[in-house]
């Protein structure tokens, strides 16, 4: 099978022009075919204070009511997924900049109010796997924002982890799929506080066993969940790493 | 050839939710292939207001400074792009929403300055025919909004009609093309306080003798020109037309 590599790269590295175009430069220097999955949150949370729409958050996820979602369909479709897409054209990346409306390529539903209520916020539901291989397999470069639609005609604000994870489970029926989340660190550490001691590999024996002497912690938990979910599901590997090595596919590999 | 219908429509029609979702029921009954431009200019000067960004026009024209190039990538590429791309969805039409940038199908080179300096705004220099077919071929409807890039990053605010003339005049060496511009009467009218009026077809020798009688004057003569050429160029025909008609094409259709 023909390879895929899909990256997903937070707000922070795509907001400021510096750091976007290091990224891009890197992000190019991937062989194959290729998708980025982008954030946005914060330039998110600059545009409603301007715009005077109350920010709310529980446990790190934003309430999406209607103001918010035009808020975050302005930057999140608009300013930062274009900016990206012409980034990518200049230096001869044949990028498109999708959200899930797009193509059809990610229905969702709105998350069910339970004792929170998050608002427009989707749980994604298909993702149409017909629709991006064409592109790739055209030579197109996906550039996917953090929004999908319950193909009723409301868009909704969706994690863009989650995001980048369905779509590499979704098309490792298609491809040779590796899964890149960019990390503020070189990937996941024996010690937190050296950015040299990363674990190069981890599967599942090594997980259950740092999580027991309690190595790995925490934030880290949840992360390696998903990833050792989307290898259960197809993907090959998932690499946690910092932006500026995703070419070299350094970090830490998580493999079933 | 296989018949293609582009529909350009302006801010006020996709503005106002009840005008758009009867325009999108509309726009999906034009048979075969299609593409539709957007407008979206009264968003963007209202979020201007909102962020206290000043909005220069001169002839009618935006002046586009930096922070007001944020504002119409936001509000054209975004939110109303978004919009039209997700009703259309909710519908059953397979849109996916697009901008010069995306797939480097609209390459512009920012407006030199004489007299007036536009700032970031773009005069089409070329239209990727080739991705444009390829989404039509497979069914898909593209949605342009009206934001071009000059392929070195930037991307550059141009006129909506434009954007319509143009993808039309690349796309005619394909397909057999009809344009369309809605319009907020039934058409061209022999007497503009008759909306009955409406006079069916204008050629060249028709439009030189309306002219000349001063039947045809002022506002509707840069409409019309930049109609002939685009039938001048290849495209089929132009109608001009009130956006409730455009699967019926009736109105006042231009032809060589």
């Amino acid at each position: 099978m023909e390879k895929l590599t899909v990256v997903k790269v937070g707000g922070k590295i795509v907001e400021a022009d510096d750091s976007l175009q290091q990224l891009l430069v890197d992000f190019l220097k991937i062989e194959g075919a290729k998708i980025l999955v982008h954030g946005g949150g914060r330039l998110a949370t600059k545009l409603a204070g301007q715009l005077g729409v109350e920010c709310r958050m529980i446990d790190g996820r934003r309430i999406t009511d209607e103001d918010m979602l035009r808020v975050v369909t302005m930057v999140y479709a608009g300013l930062v997924n274009k900016k990206i897409v012409a980034g990518l054209q200049a230096l001869e990346g044949n990028a498109i900049g999708l959200t899930g409306a797009d193509m059809n390529i990610m229905r969702s539903g709105k998350r069910p109010v339970t004792t929170i209520d998050y608002g427009f916020a989707g749980d994604v539901k298909e993702v149409n796997t017909n629709a991006l291989a064409l592109l790739l397999q055209n030579g197109y470069i996906p550039v996917l924002s953090p929004l999908t639609h319950d193909k009723k005609g409301v868009l909704l604000n969706t994690n863009a982890d989650t995001i980048a994870a369905e779509t590499a489970k979704a098309l490792a029926q298609l491809f040779d799929v590796t899964l890149i989340y960019c990390f503020e660190k070189n990937g996941v550490l024996m010690d937190e506080k050296d950015d040299n001691s990363v674990i190069p590999l981890i599967n599942r024996d090594i997980y259950e066993k740092y999580k027991n002497s309690g190595v790995i912690h925490s934030g880290m938990i949840p992360k390696l969940d998903n990833a050792f979910q989307a290898v259960n599901e197809g993907v090959k590997q998932v690499i946690i790493t910092k932006a500026s090595k995703i070419a070299s596919e350094r970090g830490t590999v998580i493999l079933n």
